[in-house]
């Protein structure tokens, strides 16, 4: 069995690089910083000399990175893996990027005669870690079929929706969803605290009724103590919901919840909350102190 | 023991009737139309004249009507219960009101020298039958203390919040939430739909993530089947939408997510689906048909 | 000729009557605070008793108060109009209320065989100093046609709009558009200031154009200079918002514009600039400071 | 004099070539088909044989095309003017971009030596052949002053607002404003409708008061009977908001009424009227017909 390759090993990326370790898969890694290798090195992994030598060296190679300029320069940068990708090779992005970019780094490495599959994920550091995630994938079927044994190791779940792209965009639908709740939260909270309720009660309640859900057993204490300590940080899920609007506005379909919602988020943003974790919407949303 | 007196066996009330009878309460029940006594009757229950003769014949006297109307009748109407609620007995509401009619009840009441406690419940026909509603109890709180083994009864879980009004303004606040989270979900279905994503993906990927609630893993299935058999009625949900609006309007809170909400549930009045369930919102969202 | 009688002599009611006596109509004027019928004695008015002794005396009786509960108090109250207003008789009510008020003035004046028409008007200081207002009127359209010449002293233009109420929801139509124009107006003000340009050469801009108006005129450059001086009350602007979107949830008819509107007059109210001018909204829409 | 060269010649740029000629400035026009210069050459204008041709005849050349990818064919493409802009020449467009490809433009420009103006304009057709449109310049300075008498021939009003996109970002505040005032519009008349109340009346109202301007005297009778005769297309009135909009998203300005007329917008595109006028959003907010 020839290594997987795995290029970026940010907080994600370190933990799916492990859990492929620990499922048996060799693994040669990179890392634009080199001694973020180490560690996985010392588990059994093999260090790669660059993006082109991994997909070189692997049959499949793997990327995490942060942003779609990221995930471009891997492709098309010096020494990136374009050239290496030849007929037989396969390059899997976890990358998230918007449904455009996706489809421009699959459009190049399917040229080259290579599969492509973008495989963006539903889940912070936690499900890294514990191999929990939600794959949602999009390009070609055979490779994602191919991959089960490993994508198994990463995910709970991993969903196929059909071309690239497809999978950028289900995750900008999941995230619109999760701003608008927490806006609705951010709103309830707000207008308990002034009708004289505790949030720890309202907080209750919703935990015990038909919408209770991880998020607001997670955020809901956590803004009532205002504690934004950052997990997705709120410029973040702003730009998610800026691109789910930009996707409704080419496809004609009206968003108007999810337009409030955004004008909340750019709210936070313009009184200084863009660094501070996306649950501070609900700070801003709360307009006077609440005391 | 006493009986406890419960008048209105609508679906809810006979359900909660039906848990106080099982839990070894005497129960004398009252409903305007007689014939929905029976199956209590059958049961054990005591079968009462009218809501005056009940009240007078328990020390407690319980509520569960539709609307403001039918709990202001109660207890002002003909044979209501006001005359009889002399000091030592207890009389609680657990009808949804708004604040200002819990209000008046409660000073109605006291003024009489009795206690009184509103109980609005969140939860609909199922929990109420499994007894595991949520009880949002405002008033009296020596009455809730001495009331617990009942209320333990009918609820998975009972909070006292305050002043009589409070339980209506919590419940005012979920349901602008859950129709905030609804409109969330039709504009998540929507957008998927364009974008040529399988609704049963979108609702997996969701129910696999940090917002998974149970009203998604109930309603989005049948939201993107077309099935929208009332539970909740748009029109009612709308309702509490222009309530909590309207409290946020008096307390000088700005919610401009459930205002963008509410206008989606009138547009769905307004094409004719307020008799349907509140899910139909995720119709309205939806200009266009999917196909 | 009997003489007018006249209800109310704030701001609005003293222009108002002093126009009707230079028009040669005798006027009897009443003011719940006396002295400030003095001003209008002094050009020839008579001086009032009571509302029920004006309208006892006069044929047509006017009234002009700053809300329902005043028109209500006018009708209703001791010494009020209602039981004076026998056949033969005419009362017209000037004052701004919501449309239920003016369905039950008018019931109640008709039910005693008077005529009644409600004249709510467009326009403030200067227009009802200038004989300029907007007469807005309901109700009996035979006592329109013959207030005729009294009308013509008041305003530029009179329309009859149909039964009692409806002068009512032209009033808030109007003002629902203004605000939502207030809104739009800040948020120009705002974008172009984040962009770089200057507030002058917007409002020339829109001066010069399709959609200049005499509103933009007047207040763009008082914005532009933070003097928020109170013509018309904030906190009233949203008012009236808030009953034009309540006429629209009973007509089903979605707002999504005007309540977006609402939502930003709420968060000005929410900062404490309810008492200032209703262009202060401009503020709460430019959330940092303009520098 | 040397002729000021003209490029594109649609509705708006044959109107404006022929007020230069009216005003006694040689021209010499170009068009892509090139019939459409018959009508300027029988009036006095030179024929130029290509958009370099003409900018290397001329000392100052001007373009008038319909959107940013014809702008920039104009500077970039084949026989584009670029080559032809030496120090000495200066390049004038008239047409409607964003401010990045105003400012893309503006540095190509300068960096060959030349002068540059944006001169996106407000005012349509009429307007245009009036020689009274308002002229929204941003560049060099210099530039703007020489061509002062040229200007006066096209617009009613020129203002200079600073470096190359200030132009095409007032164009888009006002543009935002003029949405917002639309959907306001149509809010009102639907509401209007619903109440009882004629919308002829409903103008009257508006016309006479602080918010009469030229596009509620223009377009409402036309909306009020249903005439929809394309003037400025919605979709373009849309794209207007849409950029407004992400204008707003990086200066993190809150644009929550901008953002409500934009999915009206939306809505109107959903339901198949995005080639109709920009005053069609007033049929999207009314939902049902009206009778």
């Amino acid at each position: 069995m020839t290594p997987i390759g795995f290029l970026g090993l940010g907080i994600m990326g370190t933990a799916m690089a492990r859990n492929l370790l620990k499922g048996g898969f060799p693994v040669t890694v990179w890392n634009r910083t080199p001694e973020r290798c180490d560690a996985l090195v010392a588990l059994g992994a093999t260090r790669g000399e660059s993006p082109r030598a991994v997909a070189a060296a692997c049959t499949t190679t793997c990327a995490m990175v942060s942003d779609p300029a990221a995930a471009r320069a891997l492709v098309w940068g010096e020494d990136g893996v374009l050239p290496a990708l030849v007929p037989g090779k396969s390059y899997v992005d976890f990358s998230t990027v918007d449904p455009d970019t996706a489809g421009e780094i699959a459009a190049a490495v399917t040229s080259q005669g290579a599969r492509f599959l973008e495989v963006p994920v539903s889940g912070s550091k936690k499900p890294a870690e514990d191999g929990t995630l939600v794959l949602l994938a999009g390009g070609d079927r055979s490779l994602f079929d191919d991959l089960a044994p490993a994508l198994s190791r990463l995910g709970q779940k991993a969903l196929f929706l059909g071309p690239a792209g497809r999978g950028a965009a289900m995750k900008l639908v999941v995230n619109m969803i999760m701003g608008e709740m927490m806006v609705a939260l951010g709103e309830g909270l707000a207008l308990a605290d002034r009708a004289g309720l505790a949030a720890g009660d309202l907080l209750e309640v919703l935990d015990a009724g038909a919408v209770a859900n991880p998020m607001f057993r997670l955020k809901g204490p956590k803004v009532a103590a205002g504690d934004f300590g950052v997990a997705f940080p709120l410029k973040h899920a702003q730009k998610d919901l800026r691109l789910a609007l930009a996707l409704g506005d080419r496809l004609a379909q009206p968003l108007a919840g999810a337009a409030a919602a955004n004008e909340a988020f750019k709210a936070a943003r313009a009184q200084g909350l863009g660094e501070l974790d996306f649950s501070a919407v609900c700070r801003a949303v709360a307009p006077t102190p609440r005391g």
